[in-house]
């Protein structure tokens, strides 16, 4: 089945916003089967929104469309597409139950836009937004499905996930696709190729691997789909044999697999503090509080993570950490020493079994000759031992902010293991 | 002059890559006068790239494509518009020395697949491409421009800077176009659509008001297009009107206002610091280094920002910051007393002037029938005041955890312009 995707919005023509909606939509409906043959973006008019609706049905068997659903006067998909499915609007009693619950649980009043929200052309019927005010919406007309959803991304996220894809899987007949994915850290997508390349020279047909890089990390993910006719027991039969290969793929680079499917670093490094029995402390300077950010973005990390310090200053170095001001004149803050001082000082000043410490040059200034912009030290210690890793990342502030936080949870992981 | 954007190439359907191009395009043609009113991305087969040419050229004075102009075999593009164009494919002489030259300048011999890139369709404008291999192409028929651009992102942006913005404006006669951004926070799309009805129900004609919704902010866009026959300084007196819509529009809302255009409230917060010759320390419970995360976000923070504690444990909460024992058992940590003492023990444990202290349940766990998940309360502190608020936000951890960095930013931007 042909899917198209339209985004409605001027915001997304003068380019004020980037269009990360249908690159996630893209994604998900792949790895359910669908195939994007189309996408199109289009202004917020009545004359743009019906042409962007009439090319996308021509060569697509679904058409699923995002923005333009809020509640204010810019905002006129609903009714336009009310008029093109020659279709009243109606008050939908439901949908207003829903918002005004919504709006109960965080002890405000509903406000009369509200009204306007939930009221909704009668030939749509109605998907419920749990995570928003404006419902989603799906038409069919001439054999064809038309979806519209709201242009928020975690509510687009939401229905397509709780409503979208399940009822499109159900109207269209999906073929048996299946995906595994195994998720390297610290190594880049060229040197993973060349030591992988037999593995990819001997997949069949049916079986793909694809490399998904993002900063600091490669996801290998291997799609199975079933080759022939459909028999009963098609998708067991495919996931032993995609299994397989994980297998073997497994087995090929072990050093640079951290987990699978959806897990992050984070969470890795979780698991093995909740299994060890052990609590982590983090003393950041230049990552100024993202590593702290990333462990406690993992639900009940206050199991395993009393806190953190960042000690942005020479001072706070000191007080808060203990490391002695002759060390950091001599050596400079951006050192193996002043790491190693600031993850010993970070076991007692947290209450830590283990501590990570991290220092070094964000940019996009202050960097020198011997010390460039981009240069990290980290360093992970108990009461036994201490490693210490130093890295010369790029030019971009954020970049190596994020670079670092990938690398020094994996330094923490490998630290764990060894424990 | 109506724009046409389309970018080709499978990477874009199945949301492997996410089209930064087209936002970039759209960004520059719209500061130029250019008005893009469609965008659509095909796939790389031969019918998809024709059929989308087509229905591109027919609402737009000129489509540009991108992408598919490489050497590999899967970038058809190329011959694709040699065809519909009905153009023969002829070797380019200028164009083959122009990539040698660029081949010996990095010291490598001129790969065979170079002819290829060399030989372009006759009917083709050639624009050549200093920054990388493959040249664009502008094409003209039947009283439209059709211009194709290699997809790597600089090299797309140097031929647009260098040949395409300059020959369009020649081209077609470009209309002034201007836009205003202010930047709101905390306050909801339709409760700031009630406070400017009356300016939106009064705004003229050539001048259209956007909403930008994303978590816990609403920018507020302004766009002003030239309404009659275009005379010598219409330019400026575009810019005087949009600039009185914009300052009636703030007068309405200044409360909610905290910066124009691209500004972030980390980088407000940061400039009233300096300003004021102030330093921020903050102390986060739930939120967990994110907000020290945003705020060192930006370049120069040394300068204002010592560091931070994330105090995730009651016994974090009273070693680093000194609050009472007695405090926590009786109010909880998650309490107005518990982040009045957070805030002011941060002044003197990081050696702040103002000090920010955050308490909540992220979620999505630890609620309790009076401290439901979502429950913050945050404080912020110098040596003679101290303000404190309490929100309830929702069920996500990050969401909660998000939503808190932008109230918190603010309650410090407010605090700071109150001090």
């Amino acid at each position: 089945m042909n899917i198209h995707i339209l985004t409605i919005g001027d915001e997304l023509l003068i380019g004020q916003i980037v269009d990360t909606n249908s690159a996630w939509m893209g994604q998900q409906l792949n790895l359910n089967g669908m195939r994007v043959t189309g996408k199109s973006a289009v202004g917020d008019t009545k004359e743009a929104i019906l042409e962007g609706v009439e090319q996308a049905g021509r060569n697509a068997d679904a058409v699923i469309m995002t923005g333009g659903l809020g509640p204010t006067k810019d905002d006129i998909t609903k009714k336009t597409l009310a008029e093109w499915f020659q279709s009243e609007m109606v008050f939908h009693p439901e949908t207003y139950e829903r918002i005004e619950g919504y709006f109960t649980k965080v002890g405000r009043a509903i406000p009369p836009a509200m009204r306007d929200q939930a009221t909704l052309p009668e030939k749509a019927l109605v998907l419920p937004n749990k995570v928003g005010t404006a419902p989603g919406m799906w038409f069919e007309n001439a054999g064809k499905v038309y979806i519209s959803l709201p242009g928020v991304p975690f509510e687009m996220e939401y229905l397509m996930q709780a409503e979208v894809i399940p009822r499109l899987k159900q109207r269209f007949e999906a073929r048996p696709i299946l995906h595994r994915t195994l998720l390297t850290a610290c190594e880049g997508e060229s040197n993973i190729a060349r030591r992988i390349e037999a593995f990819e020279d001997q997949l069949p047909e049916n079986i793909k691997l694809a490399y998904l890089p993002a900063l600091g990390q490669v996801r290998l993910r291997l799609t199975a789909t079933w080759p022939g006719p459909i028999v009963e027991d098609a998708e067991q039969q495919l996931a032993a044999r995609l299994d397989a290969q994980k297998a073997a793929l497994t087995a090929l680079i072990p050093d640079l697999i951290y987990g699978e499917e959806n897990t992050s670093l984070a969470e890795v490094v979780g698991q093995l503090l909740l299994q060890k029995g052990k609590k982590l402390g983090t003393a950041e300077s230049c990552t100024g509080g993202y590593v702290a950010h990333l462990i406690t973005s993992i639900p009940g990390a206050s199991a395993y993570f009393p806190g953190s310090v960042v000690t942005y200053s020479y001072e706070m170095k000191h007080k808060l950490l203990g490391v002695p001001n002759a060390l950091l004149q001599q050596y400079g803050a951006v050192s193996s020493e002043a790491v190693q001082a600031m993850a010993l000082g970070a076991l007692d000043a947290l209450g830590a079994d283990v501590a990570l410490s991290i220092s070094g040059i964000a940019g996009p200034d202050g960097g020198t000759p011997d010390k460039p912009v981009g240069t990290v030290w980290m360093a992970v210690a108990d009461r036994t031992r201490v490693v210490v890793e130093k890295h010369v990342f790029g030019r971009d502030r954020l970049k190596n902010i994020q670079l670092t936080g990938t690398y020094a949870l994996n330094l923490v992981r490998k630290f764990l293991l060894e424990s």
